[in-house]
């Protein structure tokens, strides 16, 4: 048994200002933006949302602006095999998640656990 | 005063399946697709989320595939000035809401109030 639901989403900005982004974000959203602790991940500004809430984070990137979701899992290896029975593809492992693309088009990640409260509000998929 | 906050994701497909579509992200995020009750809203499967969860809809678009966010509010022209202060700028009205593109790139939504605990949850904004 795996569990896994709709975790957070991402905010790509194509921009070489990431807190001025992660700014417009944060005032349209009235979600305070803050800088990762892994200064590893210096390249992400997450909005401080409150517990039992989508998490979302604003991402400089280098492709063009979008919005992409992330699906948070327990098993990440699990995860991505359920989903490719779906239909979606393995795109690319990227320090600690899968980029997927959903048969529709688009461009996903499957993490790790984002959220306090995953374990009680996530899907649970049988093994 | 005015209410608004982040409302729902919607995950536009370009397809000529909607039902599909819908299919494999209501598979991928276990929350059963079912049809808009207004039929003028017959491009939208809406994706049956719990009370406090953000709402998820599915939408058939002429345009790429990808991923948007809708902000709901009471008072859409209010929610677009506020926003527009902030560096949005309006694009189209369409039916009952506004589409917007925020100063990074992401065309986004300012829609009426789309989930039942909405004046629980949302922030307030002086007048």
């Amino acid at each position: 048994m795996h569990r896994s639901r709709l975790g957070a989403v991402i905010i790509d900005c194509r921009t070489e200002d990431l807190d001025r982004a992660a700014e417009f974000w944060a005032k349209a959203l009235n979600r305070p933006a803050r800088k990762p602790q892994d200064p590893a991940d210096g390249n992400y500004r997450e909005l401080h949302t409150p517990p039992g809430e989508i998490a979302v984070a604003v991402q400089e990137v280098e492709h063009q602006s979008r919005v992409h979701i992330d699906i948070e899992t327990d098993d990440i290896e699990a995860e991505v095999a359920r989903l490719e029975k779906l239909g979606a593809r393995r795109v690319a492992f990227v320090k600690r998640w899968w980029v997927m693309e959903a048969p529709t088009g688009q461009r996903f990640c499957v993490v790790r656990p984002q959220r306090a409260d995953f374990a009680s509000g996530a899907n649970e998929w049988p093994g």
